[in-house]
């Protein structure tokens, strides 16, 4: 169906689960240093950073890129996070962003059977 | 496969194509507006609001919301929107955020073919 419109970018939706160390997604400097690190591995602009604690240490970050943005959300209690990167930037095929997820995953020690989408955006 | 999953929310992507009012997507007061709007009805509390336009006038919005998140991103020179709406508020059904994706599209004068996707996610 999309066979006729030129693609926008593609966007990356990853849920973790099982994620053990809840101190690290709960950790504003940790999540930088994650979200920091896969700006540079993609080569992305950050334009700026905001980011919100919870009472209960659940932590949203959000970068606004140049090339779109990325978002993370913790879920201390459910040992969960949800993250998204949508970036403009146009790769030959999944792979790079299968690695970034697999990153990600590794980085908060999230479970295998953690949700990794990837999803065309077409103009 | 999801069966034994606790939804952590819906995630609503909508790609608005073959917009005619350029002027509205690159006017930040009009998609403050727009956002502001989207909020009230969903009864989302909106934690900060950021944005940046570039230098051919599109412009980045993104709200941080108590329930998670809602981005913007306007491409004037491809008559192209595309918005995501993350949130952890649980909905009887879908109807709420398919009527949110059409209020959406209406006022951004979308084409009818615009995609709009609703995507669970899982603790």
């Amino acid at each position: 169906m999309f066979s006729n419109f030129e693609s926008s970018g593609r966007h990356l939706l990853i849920d973790i689960r099982g994620i053990k160390n809840t101190d690290v997604i709960c950790n504003k400097e940790a999540i930088f240093n994650l979200m920091n690190a896969v700006c540079e591995e993609l080569d992305l602009g950050i334009l700026n950073k905001n980011h919100f604690q919870f009472d209960n240490g659940a932590v949203t970050a959000i970068y606004m890129l140049r090339e779109s943005h990325i978002s993370f959300h913790s879920y201390p209690e459910k040992n969960f996070v949800a993250m998204d990167l949508y970036s403009c930037k146009q790769y030959e095929n999944d792979e790079v962003l299968k690695h970034t997820a697999s990153f990600i995953i590794t980085v908060l020690g999230g479970s295998l059977d953690s949700d990794v989408r990837i999803i065309d955006r077409r103009f």
